[in-house]
């Protein structure tokens, strides 16, 4: 298996999980510059998908990866294609301009895990440090899956994404997890 | 909006999720009976979109519901039917006896949050303990998807659900957040 083969598969598969945060929180925060990012999402998932199944096509008649293993290839970008479906569709919702209803909106929020919103405030322990060397994913459990830092949207941001003053963070997680951060992020604790 | 619309919504929401991690879970630890699962949710989704889609026409006839709010309903509704099915042709990965490509299942582990399978022991401090007091999502940031007690099999355990010697843990997290799973089930670490 030549290795841009699962490298675009474990693409595929991360950003259309990606894509349903985004668009979920584009729901809940009535936020359409975040809908409009599942749509360019959604056009950078085709064009992986096309390229993977050329690779995985010249990949079998070179003999390279077995009928088997292509299958197997196609069908879980196929499952992630459907997956950045699914997300445009939620992400439609947001952008037909119809403010989703109170109820609705309280209730997807209260999900398995949580979404939340929060302002970095100027003396939290977060500023200036990069989400890599703040660990809050195994310290808080809440997940970063969007950022905005002045005009700047970041969407998936990885560990060298560096927080500052003012940034805004979309997140997800426990129920638990959603304080502490929220008490990180106000600096009204500095115990990570 | 009657309280059971959004809920369902939320059920199928939360469902349809659980399914994607389960699907990948049976193809990286090569599971059928959690592949199996996946498909006995899908069932429940569809009945459970079938009498939503009922629900939310009744609520239209009778004015308690305006069209906007039922169309954002069904197309949420609709988009958690995509992931589940989604969900369900990963799982068929798995069920067609084709074990995946090593690269490949490499590849889907070391995604954005890892998959990760651990087995309880005996010395453990997560014995006898339900997720609800142990809080592993916002401490470990470690998100139990699925459990195994003795024959038993347990899909989405809650908070009041206990954690037993010798019972296996699938969960998915940040990869730090798995290393502090690990030396807690085996008894290595006690601090949570």
């Amino acid at each position: 298996m030549k290795k841009s083969v699962e490298n675009i598969v474990l693409e595929i598969k991360d950003k259309s999980e990606l894509m349903i945060d985004l668009a979920y929180s584009s729901l809940l925060y009535d936020n359409k510059t975040i809908a409009k990012e599942v749509y360019d999402l959604e056009n950078l998932i085709d064009a992986l998908y096309q390229n993977l199944q050329k690779q995985t096509l010249e990949q079998v008649e070179n003999k390279k990866l077995s009928i088997n293993d292509a299958l197997a290839v196609l069908r879980l970008a196929e499952a992630g294609e459907k997956i950045a479906d699914a997300a445009l569709e939620i992400s439609d919702v947001e952008l037909r301009d119809v403010e989703l209803h109170p109820i609705l909106k309280m209730s997807i929020r209260e999900s398995d895990q949580v979404f939340t919103r929060v302002q970095v405030e100027s003396q939290s322990i977060l500023c200036n440090k990069t989400l890599g060397e703040l660990k809050l994913g195994s310290e808080t459990g809440m997940y970063i899956r969007a950022m905005r830092h002045g005009d700047r949207w970041l969407y998936g941001p990885d560990k060298n994404t560096k927080i500052d003053s003012d940034d805004i963070l979309f997140a997800k997680g426990p129920e638990d997890g959603e304080k502490h951060l929220i008490n990180l992020a106000s600096g009204k604790t500095s115990k990570i």
